[in-house]
């Protein structure tokens, strides 16, 4: 499979229906085609040699969704950045990417001289906003004006196309190496059972630099749809996009859903248009799926999970497993093994382990990448045996169905038994006061780490002495068991600190405890 | 993608759900999936290496489905034979294969016998039948019973899985390869889409050895629902089907459909079961497809287009154009490219040409075959330049609509059956007495077209009585399959109509036939 074939195929069959809608901005899948084929021929007039990287640092637009298929038109290799770190980890992606394009909107327009001169690799700096362009850069649509548009490079699917980096939670960035035919494939397994169409509406408002939203862009984009791009996630720019564009799909972290479901008034927009709604990239508590549930009825609701080194997608829980009344039982699970995806959960010593047993899960399909960049040691011990190994700690009933316990890492080793924060914080959320919460391990001198929560409440319940530790403590030991309970409780007025994707970020939230202790990877 | 990760999958996520039912036989997931794996050890005990041929010589039953999966399981190459064809032909296929285990039913039990003299290279006949095993082969139970289940061979999904052959234009049958990926991907491409899910009923009545059957042998496979499958299409056996088995997708060629929506008594049938039905293989007559839509009102009709060498689907025209009343024009087309494949239409110097004109249909994509089974320039010709050449004279709209409007030249479509002229004439000529021929598709109600012949004799035999219409037809038959000989052969005096460049003007022959019918490019 090659993305450029995609293009193709919608230039024929759907030339006249709109690709991108962003603000006032619309282009057909026939003007979509001929811009990216543009795009290619501009970056090749660059310089650019087959499988350079150009790296995009960007909110959301639609000149973003057209490099992501513009440059692997060309042949290159697109790198999208997280726009939430900090110049140092920036300026770490581009020099070991070895990106030779930069391409920044309005928002990192003032970022770029200051990390200039740390760059080692980037040639050019390409202006992806509107209005004048700065000093120094080049226009994109400049990029695309003075050119035919190129044939597409004669690549082959096994190709490197994206280079997403990921978090590095336990130390260094690196760079997830995903060829076309991961990233197709991977939209190819859920897009049609979700019901991606040449009808379908998506809406980008998860950042596009996230492969969450990057797998939704190939899927939309293979179906022939729609997307409607929104500059990121805020309640109201979001709900109003969903009615204005009649948007039938879309995918949203649990903190967005959660966002936007107590948004005030959400109950006078018209969400009918939403037929399914993805969600996933962290846990999601069973309170806010069924608030969104009872704000849009009439919407079926998926719950994907994965990682970036799978493209991402590994299971996926169908709507008809999203019916609380009538609970299986599998409401708590991620799913199934996603069709074409094999899935084993394994011991330490790599054997697969009985149905009901905790053990990492592993996984064996198409979407798998094709390795750390750079990293041939770390790609080894990922793929060791011919599987993925997630580093998600989970067990899977004799269905099938896969149950998250933490990632290895997010686990709480206390007085030797192992606490999922998951599981805790699942029990918090169910406190109908609370409106967000983490759960970590901090230092104890006895246990070794204690459970720790950090919640904060809903506005209403700021300062209400009746929510207090005691009760969060009391209302976790009507729910789990006595160890896994918060020793301490911690109150923060302010929101809890996020990662781009949107996921809480539990590192910076370890950090003042761990501060002076060995186990910093914590 | 590997045909053995699909059903391991299967035994994960829907285990105790019925993967075959055959008659009174019923085999779960979890069951299939050991009894392939035995399969795929039984035969290796028989001495065979990776990549040697298994062909199968029977009727549909649930051991032809296991050897869909088993063969492969084990890193072999499954041969399904066309149950119609003569024994000189089938001892073709079977050389020229190289296939060193026949596998046959109670209905080719008596044929083995004649054949086996000129067989070169089959060492083992497998019973895959009930009853007592024959005299000199080996019981398919019994290649079961006294192993273990192996693992999967350790294959690449480009390995060659399937070699289907194909009647060949200029005279010869020849082997289309197809790897693991190409028959999955082509599953994976319209499954989803159609509907294919793991509460999915289909109904296996077209044969199992041809590929649209078997393309729907993977996508039911691939979605981990059942397969209930009778012996061949017989109109009553196939609507009981329907109705006892409650069976909700299935794929029929329009005689299929046309026999069983005539049949007596079919309003009596209870198919409301009946969700979604593919047809294709030949031109589907408008009347047959109203009629369909009468009897099954509540069915969703999806026309697939395909050859054997793309695994086999290239295009599907979806439910929605299936409305005369509200005809948009494409009802006569067989639709769009699927998603995931790329189309164009070139003219003989393969340059793509406009929308509207006609030229040969070219496409790209993960389904089309690795090549033709040793015939590289074969091979090299059909995928020149890097596309599938189909032979089928087609014209697309400006939406991407495809318009088939002569099939490869001279190829007749008799109930579903592809005839190929060029190898009816190569029977006919081995007549002493004829002199020149020329065989043509002619209209006919039930199957669509008829063989029809038109021969001149050489002049000393003009009037001689014994070689009359039957002659013709007997010789014919001791040659070639029945339902390739000729029904009608008409005796011309004068020379057949040449073009300039010396060859039998076809067209010319098949006006006076087709002048009235809507169809008139045949």
């Amino acid at each position: 499979m090659k993305i450029s074939s995609t293009v193709r195929r919608n230039m024929q069959v759907n030339g006249q229906g709109t690709a991108t809608i962003f603000g006032e901005r619309q282009h057909t899948w026939a003007q979509f085609g001929d811009r990216i084929a543009r795009l290619a021929a501009g970056l090749s007039g660059l310089g650019l040699d087959s499988g350079d990287r150009v790296a995009v640092l960007s909110l959301n637009n639609d000149r973003y969704m057209e490099s992501y298929f513009g440059v692997p038109w060309g042949g290159y290799v697109l790198v999208p950045i997280n726009t939430r770190l900090a110049p140092p980890e920036i300026e770490f992606w581009l020099n070991d990417s070895g990106s030779t394009v930069l391409m920044v909107d309005e928002a990192f327009v003032e970022m770029v001289p200051k990390i200039q001169a740390h760059l080692e690799t980037v040639k050019h700096v390409v202006f992806l906003g509107d209005g004048p362009v700065p000093k120094g850069m080049i226009s994109f649509e400049g990029l695309l004006e003075g050119v035919s548009p190129s044939e597409a490079a004669d690549t082959a699917s096994d190709d490197l196309a994206m280079l997403y980096y990921t978090g590095g939670t336990t130390g260094r960035s690196k760079g997830v190496m995903l060829s076309q035919h991961n990233v197709l494939y991977d939209a190819l397994l859920f897009a049609p059972t979700v019901g991606y169409r040449d009808h379908s509406v998506y809406l980008h408002a998860a950042p596009m630099f996230h492969i969450a939203d990057g797998t939704c862009t190939f899927a939309i984009a293979t179906a022939a749809g729609t997307s409607v791009i929104i500059p990121g996630f805020e309640p109201k720019a979001a709900l109003t996009a969903i009615q204005d564009h009649k948007v039938s799909v879309t995918l949203w972290v649990p903190t967005m859903i959660n966002m936007a479901m107590h948004y005030p008034g959400v109950e006078d927009f018209d969400l009918s248009s939403m037929v399914d709604m993805m969600y996933g990239a962290s846990p999601m508590p069973e309170a806010v799926v069924r608030r969104a549930m009872e704000v849009m009825p009439h919407t079926r609701f998926h719950h994907a999970y994965g990682q970036t080194e799978s493209a991402p997608i590994l299971t996926m829980l169908a709507p008809d497993r999203h019916i609380p009344d009538t609970d299986t039982g599998k409401f708590g699970s991620c799913g199934q093994a996603l069709l074409g995806v094999e899935l084993k959960i394994v011991d330490e010593d790599d054997n697969e382990v009985p149905a009901g047993t905790v053990g990492e899960l592993c996984a064996r399909a198409d979407n798998v990448m094709l390795g750390y960049w750079r990293q041939p040691e770390m790609t080894a011990f990922a793929l060791r045996n011919g599987w993925l190994h997630t580093g998600d700690g989970a067990r899977m009933d004799d269905e099938g169905f896969v149950y998250i316990v933490d990632r290895v890492k997010d686990m709480i080793i206390s007085g030797g038994e192992n606490v999922y924060s998951a599981e805790v914080e699942d029990a918090i959320y169910q406190h109908a006061a609370v409106a967000e919460c983490a759960v970590i391990g901090i230092p104890h001198d006895k246990w070794g780490e204690q459970v720790h929560a950090i919640v904060r409440l809903h506005d209403a319940q700021q300062g209400d002495k009746s929510v207090g530790e005691q009760a969060i403590v009391d209302h976790c030991h009507s729910l789990i068991a006595a160890f896994k309970c918060p020793r301490s409780v911690e109150f923060s007025t302010a929101p809890l600190p996020l990662s781009g994707a949107g996921k809480i970020l539990k590192t910076e939230l370890r950090k003042p405890f761990w501060a002076d202790q060995e186990k910093a990877v914590h």
